[in-house]
């Protein structure tokens, strides 16, 4: 057992998906090779909305783990929503997603919005984790909720077949024993990323009456070759550095869930890490990158089939857009 | 001297604003009859943008903060940025702020950013202080950074004349003492008022390509009346919960420094309160409603001029789009 740095535990946990989208789909619409999706991307299916939004996703994930964890949205006392997508610029999203939640007009709870792109999710959990330890604060309800679609044009084969709309959401509750929660949290920035990953329009710096939808202006664009390098730099200390102190390395955690962020990603992590592959979450085939959201999509998947037993540690880990690396090492109970 | 809740300290504060825009200036080029800006929206002279970004003025308000705080970037353990405007949708305003701080590209902080539109300072300076409990974290920065001016129009002389842009920062240190920090702080959204103040498009839910830049789309809208009726409604229970078990009452805090929301939300604030007016600190006439800004930076006055006193309290508190109600109450050391 770890020695738990901040005591709270993973009380139930939820997902939603909107409609699937086959990759052949895809292909046969823009032109692009059969099969190029699954082998270039590693995304056999992911899920686009139609017409619903940030805040109907994200709020069917969370009724799902309040569900989960067998208490109602009056038992919460701070939700917390996680993302680098939302659904309008004022207000902000927590008050969207909670507006849509059942019984969301009754709540009563503290309620905001946190932003770290990808890895929100890891930002909120550790936020919630430190919410926790105030004797006033008994549950935290966190809810990662993008929609990637509307941002992903044809041009770059990649970004379009690789991203996927999601959510998933966690109940965090105080825990008493100090057996569970979080052993070690870890966010770091390197600014001289920032350029490598973004959508460069559509709010203050490039304002829409300004300048009109274009693809070059709203679309994700990412440089691909400059993120792999930065991760080449940074990784290798990040990660020394995280598991100092922590009396643990990553080859003996139980289950690593990473970011889904490419098939490329994935698939040096068992590597990296000196871990068996089936040890590390994987559910890019199915859902594609959803942003923060696939973190806790990819906890949900391993919690629903009671894979993560007590005792056992779980970490999350990921990069993002600024550009970040983020690490929460979990001890669930 | 109160009972402090979570020990912290307000090591400095900066500001920073765009150039001035007087009033006649707008009056006469909009058609509006003369002194009306000052009559009904109580603001003589907002600073609004030419071609700067949240960014820019965030980093040069931080720049100030830690100069104030004498510290340096590298002292800082988190940056927080807070704010209902952002630069762009991706990355998040925390590494596009960062960016832009002096020395950023060498920082190795946390950051992420957190949005509750007007009460996000108070949000953040909550979060900073149970993140300064943990002994790791030993100063955080929190930035908060707000462009209006892109998103209001001339078809509402009321938002055209009342909003304007700005940035405040503060730096938040641990404080061995526990004589010193945050008191309490609530903050509860009311969904019901969740169209009260808005801006319905540029994200997720009306995304650009479907909705091209309109006034009724992408400018700020805001029903005065049902904000009011909402205040109305749960603001006396609001505050009678807060100051429950605080040992204190509105009258006996030495400093209120509330949300520059509205002339007539800050004139009635005495009232309310039952405090002497000169104990409010009201910047409306010469910064204008500057979103999350307007609370550090009306903080920032009271501090730049020396009138804070050691063992003195201040309640920060504001409304916001959502609806939301939010306080904190500070305990200065």
């Amino acid at each position: 057992m770890l020695n738990v740095h901040k005591p709270c535990r993973i009380a139930g946990s939820g997902a939603h998906v909107p409609s699937a989208v086959d990759s052949a789909t895809i292909e046969t619409e823009h032109g692009l090779p059969a099969g190029w999706s699954l082998k270039h991307s590693g995304v056999q299916t992911r899920h686009w909305i139609e017409s619903e939004t940030v805040a109907d996703l994200g709020s069917r994930a969370a009724q799902n783990a309040l569900e989960d964890a067998g208490v109602a949205l009056e038992d919460i006392d701070v939700l917390i929503t996680a993302g680098g997508t939302s659904d309008q610029h004022i207000p902000s999203q927590a008050a969207l997603t909670l507006s849509r939640i059942e019984g969301g007009d009754r709540a009563r709870c503290q309620a905001f919005h946190v932003d770290t792109t990808c890895l929100s999710f890891i930002t909120a959990f550790r936020l919630a984790a430190d919410m926790l330890q105030d004797p006033e604060v008994e549950r935290v309800l966190v809810v990662a909720s993008e929609v990637a679609s509307v941002g992903i044009g044809p041009a770059n084969w990649e970004t379009l077949t690789l991203f996927g709309d999601g959510a998933a959401a966690v109940v965090l509750e105080a825990s008493p024993s100090g057996e569970t929660g979080v052993v070690k949290h870890s966010h770091r920035l390197y600014t001289e990323g920032v350029r490598a990953a973004e959508i460069p329009g559509g709010c203050v710096a490039n304002w829409v009456e300004d300048h009109a939808f274009s693809p070059e202006m709203h679309h994700f664009q990412m440089d691909g070759r400059e993120l792999l390098r930065l991760t080449l730099k940074h990784l290798p200390e990040f990660i020394a550095s995280f598991f100092e102190g922590t009396d643990t390395r990553w080859s003996d955690v139980a289950w690593t869930v990473p970011h889904q962020a490419s098939k490329t990603g994935l698939g040096v992590i068992p590597k990296i890490a000196n871990v068996a592959p089936d040890r590390v979450v994987n559910i890019l085939e199915t859902r594609g990158n959803c942003i923060s959201a696939s973190i806790p999509m990819a906890l949900h998947h391993l919690m629903a089939d009671d894979r993560l037993q007590s005792g056992e540690s779980v970490l999350f880990i990921g990069t993002s857009a600024g550009y970040s690396i983020g690490a929460l090492l979990y001890q669930h109970g």
